[in-house]
């Protein structure tokens, strides 16, 4: 990971992309040691369809907390990664929902395009844990924090009684990653 | 309202203060519709006890958003109140808890010492709508954003079947705020 890392989160509100970003930088900065900020802006285009949460990671101070030139995209929905694929920058990493995001834009990126909805749904049986799938292979295909890190902060702020399900949702994510990562990298 | 609104609600990590903030935000930009951001930003006191959620709301285009020269600084622990206090402007508001805070600092900015935890536990019983009885008063006492706003807010980020406790914190809140306004304004 370079000095500065960006990442977004989006989505269609409800899907918990910004308690997936509160999460990730809580991972990085709680457990990893390092610095991090999240955040949300909203303009007229809140009272549409897609949300994001941005995270910004560093190993030192971050004096400006706005994502600009974005290191790693998520969307979860085809109206998101429309709408925000302009932020990504060259070479970043572009990670799509399978069933949601049928479009693929094109550029310079790198594109993982993964079940995340399906295996909430089907393989752990609550399409809520979604974010927690998605986090999952971020963390595999991006390595921007630790794998100890990033299930402690799970832990650490999902509702209590739900911690087993959502470490199996955060590990189901982390195998699409990991298996994702070895493909294409 | 001026151009540009910046409020902290800050206290201890599971008292809320996140949620809270993406309420305040969302109130103003859904409902309101306003610009808003919500952010966190984590240092290596992340991993100390005081825990705070920035907002800024403006009527235009938010060009960056840090909050620095804090317009309502709301504190629901001494640890808070003693470490953020030094970013509240001049002539700003603090909102601290009556029970929690003791040392209330002196400047120049008003201060409104209401039993908000004590509301949550023993008026509405349930501790965990403090940061709903939090957001009542903020708003009573700042009018950043409007009653109706808050209140569609709160119940679309709320989990279903706690929508009338919410209902009853808030109301709860803002009569908190409004008699405090009209004690010391």
């Amino acid at each position: 990971m370079g000095i500065r890392y960006e990442i977004r989160l989006s989505g269609a509100g409800g899907q918990g992309m910004i308690l997936a970003g509160v999460i990730l930088a809580e991972a990085a900065a709680i457990y990893d040691e390092k610095n991090a900020t999240q955040s949300q802006s909203y303009g007229p285009e809140a009272r549409g369809g897609a949300s994001k949460s941005d995270v910004i990671i560093s190993e030192s101070d971050i004096d400006y907390p706005k994502a600009t030139n974005i290191d790693l995209l998520m969307a979860l929905t085809q109206e998101a990664c429309d709408k925000y694929i302009i932020d990504l920058k060259d070479e970043g990493l572009l990670i799509v929902d399978s069933s949601r995001v049928k479009k693929v834009p094109e550029g310079k990126f790198k594109v993982f395009s993964l079940p995340i909805l399906e295996t909430a749904q089907k393989k752990i049986g609550k399409l809520i844990v979604a974010n927690i799938v998605a986090l999952g292979a971020i963390v595999e295909i991006s390595k921007v924090v630790s794998d100890k890190a990033i299930e402690n902060a799970v832990l650490a702020r999902v509702p209590r009684g739900t911690e087993e399900l959502n470490r199996r949702a955060l590990e189901a994510g982390m195998q699409l990653g990991s298996k994702a990562g070895k493909t294409v990298g």
